[in-house]
């Protein structure tokens, strides 16, 4: 099988949420670093480290899902050379034609070059449980 | 006042959780990025954007609480050029001196290197809500 090139962070983005939108478990092969460590966090959970844990989360998210509405919003960016980070938005409904509000999910979103290609190695997201309170600053919990 | 100067990635995230466990308002404000976007998201928190909003969100953390204990684990890096990601584990305690249990927080650190040293550009921490398994794969919640 010919592996798809993702020349740019970005392309390795959309591919990472296309699979998510399509619950294809081999999109989320091809999108995910295979040369050194890769890291997961779904909103939540635990820490996942390694390419089998990774996808192996996925499937089992996948498993008898309906494709959900997935849609996401670069908040901002940092890059140099073969690395970058995108800080994202993602709005998540039960599915495509879902016209529930979104839950909204925050993600920071890690990117590597590797020899043929950008692919995502950490992917860390969480909930905001915390009403937004207008203009003034948000402040987390006591914990930090 | 002679801002110090921070030669690695390591060094500007130990001057980060001295300043988070002395609760040192102008030590967070050394340590975070001067010269381009800044970024947090607290556990549960929605996210903050800009340097005054991040600033203001420790200032009110700080406010009135005795320090906390904090202990951090490095447990994976990446890093390219003048930008590096770590995902840490935090150990908190509600303070140094407490022998309760730490609340672990899963966090993804990004430094970017400015002229005068590194420093924190984006800190995007979350709570694992999730038991752990055992051995088996984490999975997050439904909604990812």
């Amino acid at each position: 099988m010919t592996s798809p090139a993702f020349h740019t962070p970005a392309a390795a983005e959309a591919a990472f949420y296309s699979a998510f939108a399509t619950t294809d478990a081999s999109g989320m092969e091809r999108v995910w670093g295979q040369t050194g460590p890769v890291l997961c966090v779904h909103p939540g959970g635990a820490l996942l480290a390694g390419r089998q844990a990774v996808l192996q989360s996925w499937i089992e998210i996948f498993a008898g899902a309906q494709s959900p509405g997935v849609e996401y919003r670069l908040l901002e960016s940092f890059s140099d050379g073969g690395l970058a980070v995108h800080l994202v938005e993602e709005h998540i409904r039960p599915s495509a034609s879902s016209r529930a509000e979104p839950t909204r999910v925050l993600v920071t979103n890690t990117y590597r070059r590797e020899d043929d290609g950008w692919r995502i190695v950490a992917h860390h997201a969480s909930l905001p449980l915390m009403p937004r309170r207008g203009t003034t600053p948000q402040v987390g919990p006591r914990v930090h």
